[in-house]
């Protein structure tokens, strides 16, 4: 079982790609996707939107799982995060890709064991869970690689 | 000149194809998208995506005008804008259509002279402007067809 899972963002997107094989999970790819900032917002989503599609093309993962925040400092702040999402659930549908969508509370639960844990906790468990030497460079990065921790975790339960 | 305008919205986005040529306009096309309630956000989104397409293929606009709504009750709604807007920009890029924005209180400035008009009074001037007998069934048509003539009217101060 292989995830694709995202923190989206319109400067920085972070991703990763995992695989789940019994309970031994490898990471398999992970970066960020940074839009140039002086384009134009439509060009940036675009952007976003290619490149995930070329990932999804790359690791042919059976599952996106992406955070679903619905929280913002303000409406504007809301309304450009929704923008970027909005880029990577039209890259699942165009790849037929279903969609695992899961609350950050959960997230951080499902991976620190804690609801509140920051996002240096949760880089930190992520690099434990996954055996990584360093650290991802980016919060971004383990951020994304949390959520798809907590993908393969559910599915676990649910099967 | 041929501009696409679009009033965006996850269960109804209304769009206009408007050509001007001189002082005088044609409306070509309209109506609305609607994406079905029963599909995730991101079969609706993608459907807007494809539908903006394909009216983009049709009638091969020059120019895609939107409203810059940065304004929304509360976050989680503003994000479902931002989700909606995020499809039409998107695909407006993949068409290499160039996009102009303008504050709603521009749109209705531009075709009521008052920043502050109702959508009804917005429904009205569009019907006299573009001569229509009876107006569009849906007011998210009405309030596209006005962001395309607020595109026709600014170019013509610009030119």
């Amino acid at each position: 079982m292989k995830v694709l899972s995202i923190d989206p963002g319109i400067r920085t997107t972070g991703f990763s790609v995992i695989e789940a094989f019994g309970p031994n999970v490898r990471l398999e790819a992970y970066g960020t996707i940074k839009p140039q900032i002086k384009d134009s917002t439509a060009k940036r989503l675009y952007h976003i939107f290619k490149e995930i599609n070329r990932i999804a093309s790359r690791f042919l993962p059976q599952a996106l799982a992406i955070e679903d925040t619905f929280y913002s400092k303000n409406a504007k702040s809301a309304m450009i995060l929704g923008q970027a999402r909005g880029s990577i659930l039209i890259a699942a549908a165009h790849n037929e890709i279903p969609i695992f969508e899961y609350a950050p509370k959960k997230v951080k639960m499902s991976v620190c064991g804690n609801g509140t844990a920051s996002k240096q906790q949760v880089s930190y468990m992520v690099c434990k869970i996954l055996r990584l030497k360093t650290p991802p460079k980016s919060l971004d990065i383990s951020d994304a690689m949390a959520v798809g921790l907590c993908y393969i975790n559910q599915r676990k339960y649910d099967d």
